[in-house]
């Protein structure tokens, strides 16, 4: 089923790997999901194509899957067959380390076993993603989804929402902050759908005068077009939080000169080189502070997606057929998707 | 007595301005203190020169003065005449922005009043530093210093003191953190002083192998050096907390490859462009932060002083007279001396 798809690419000298494992029976701590839907993340493009040189190939991209259970193992005691579930961008890690034991899973200091194009713990089976029909993972690495929210649009959230609300709420932000979300595509949508209903006053930054409406409509208050320096100084030095999603390297130094004393720019998006150079001034006058995050934790995941039924939060999507993953893969380097693509996987079936 | 002194350059084509308000008689919450020593910061020497194009002329420097009370105005009560006084960084500031209400005056967001090469409040004159033989300063921007400590090896607490103890109380440092302090010269000799005294263990990283023996004798437990990769990689993901006090742009991703997940690199020197780029994956992967300090608020300097004096810390410095101030710049400029040049301003008497 895997190799038979063109969505993904294929090395053929690559090794024959044992496809087996993610269709395994589940062990005792084991949730077996049949996949029903699956966001696309612009990382799975990067990997598909081996841009960051780190492909494992056969690869079955996809961390953002919703389904519902399958089958259980004897010891599972979270899930029960028919339970919603959901798997985000990881499916195990040490368990033992300062950060598992923190619910920091993602930043696992023996290293996060990934959702794909991963080795699975201990094995040299590869890990497969979410482009398929099913997946066993550990219960500890599965969470609950409520069935009051379009489960389509909840795919997205496994990665593009938790990604933007651990920062938020690490950060504490909240009534009485003005946050600038910067960067509106799919981190950048559900940044400011978090940081409105976590009651913050939301300023978009962005460079596309069009997206303004969208911005509203989102839940920002007001949208500063970055690229107008006049826009940017009435905002100099006002904004407790700066969430940035830009998804790859550029000038910050047009936004630290926004933050107030002590206040923090978290980059979630941008892993590459941030050019032209940060100015050292731009952080000494000011005691202010940039920061990295990386996805979310399991627990954290999951009062996201608690605070999400609560309060009727979802991702802005377009469902697609598997067919259509090329194109989609096109469109998504031209950001021509509002604001995430999410594979419905009963499409699998009809596929050639 | 101030254009008669070679050391400090001159603009011919500036205005007069008034030269008297650094000698003015004590206003009511005045201080009028008679300058014993006054340490020589490399930003003496940028401004000075007029390397930051802000200079404002005619220019006496310094800002790491250290005196005796020679008279007080009639409602000063924190002073009185025959105390020891510092003055450091600041002579003013706005005292209503909540930074001043906290007792941050360096961050004054009506802007704070410098020591020299600025212009007094509400006033178009121009303010005088601490090469000199006399300051006037308002009582809430003068500090106390203990007889204990050797007068000469106070100054530079003023400025390089303070701009180290300010980031390692803010960010908590102590007992149980394994602190890097990067460069060795003014700023990063008191920062292992300081760090040590706290509690912390303290790893010296040093560009300069011979820089080891000294570092060990000022506090540090451990010396690395930061151009060997293996001496690096040992110390990966091993900090609690980084004072990077080098004084210009340099290559933040070696070093944020110590920080622990969650910890903290500090700048506190460098003011210019940080070249090679700062790769944003550095610091998403370990949620790591980069931030910057400057200086220190009045009350954490009378922090510093007290903790100094209950300690027996002062800082490393060589002694020199006036007529020498050309020549000390020179060295600076060459990192030749250990770690503070020091202005005897009884050697000011006897200028030509």
């Amino acid at each position: 089923m895997i190799s038979a798809q063109g969505y993904a690419a294929h090395d053929p000298h690559s090794p024959l790997v044992p496809f087996a494992f993610e269709r395994r029976e589940p062990g005792p701590h084991d949730v077996r999901i049949d996949i029903l839907h699956c966001g696309i993340c612009h990382s799975d493009l990067h990997q598909a194509r081996n841009d960051w040189r780190n492909a494992l190939y056969p690869m079955v991209p996809g961390h953002e899957i919703v389904g519902r259970v399958a089958a259980v193992g004897e010891q599972v005691n979270k899930f029960k067959v028919g339970d919603l579930a959901g798997v985000g961008c990881m499916v195990d890690s040490c368990r033992t380390c300062s950060s598992c034991r923190e619910g920091l899973e993602q930043y696992c200091e023996n290293g996060v076993t990934f959702t794909y194009n991963a080795r699975l713990r201990g094995s040299d089976a590869l890990a497969f993603g979410g482009y398929s029909d099913v997946i066993v993972v550990d219960e500890n690495f599965v969470v609950k989804i409520s069935p009051k929210l379009d489960l389509k649009a909840v795919a997205p959230l496994l990665c593009a929402g938790i990604t933007t609300w651990s920062p938020l709420r690490h950060w504490a932000v909240g009534v009485g902050h003005k946050v600038g979300v910067i960067g509106l595509g799919g981190l950048g949508h559900m940044g400011v759908k978090f940081a409105h209903a976590l009651g913050a006053q939301v300023v978009m930054l962005t460079t596309s005068p069009e997206k303004a409406i969208d911005a509203v409509r989102l839940g920002a208050d007001e949208v500063v077009l970055s690229t107008d320096r006049a826009q940017m100084k009435r905002h100099a030095r006002s904004f407790d939080f700066l969430l940035d999603t830009i998804p790859n390297g550029h000038d910050l130094n047009p936004y630290t000169a926004l933050l107030k004393r002590d206040a923090t720019l978290v980059l979630v998006g941008a892993l590459t080189e941030l050019t032209p150079p940060l100015s050292g001034g731009s952080l000494i006058g000011g005691r202010k502070r940039i920061a990295g995050s990386a996805i979310g934790g399991i627990a954290e995941t999951q009062e996201m997606l608690d605070f999400c039924a609560e309060h009727g939060i979802v991702s802005d999507v377009e469902s697609i057929a598997i067919q259509s993953v090329n194109a989609a893969y096109e469109r998504l380097l031209k950001n021509d998707v509002k604001y995430r693509f999410v594979i419905d996987m009963a499409t699998l079936k009809t596929a050639p």
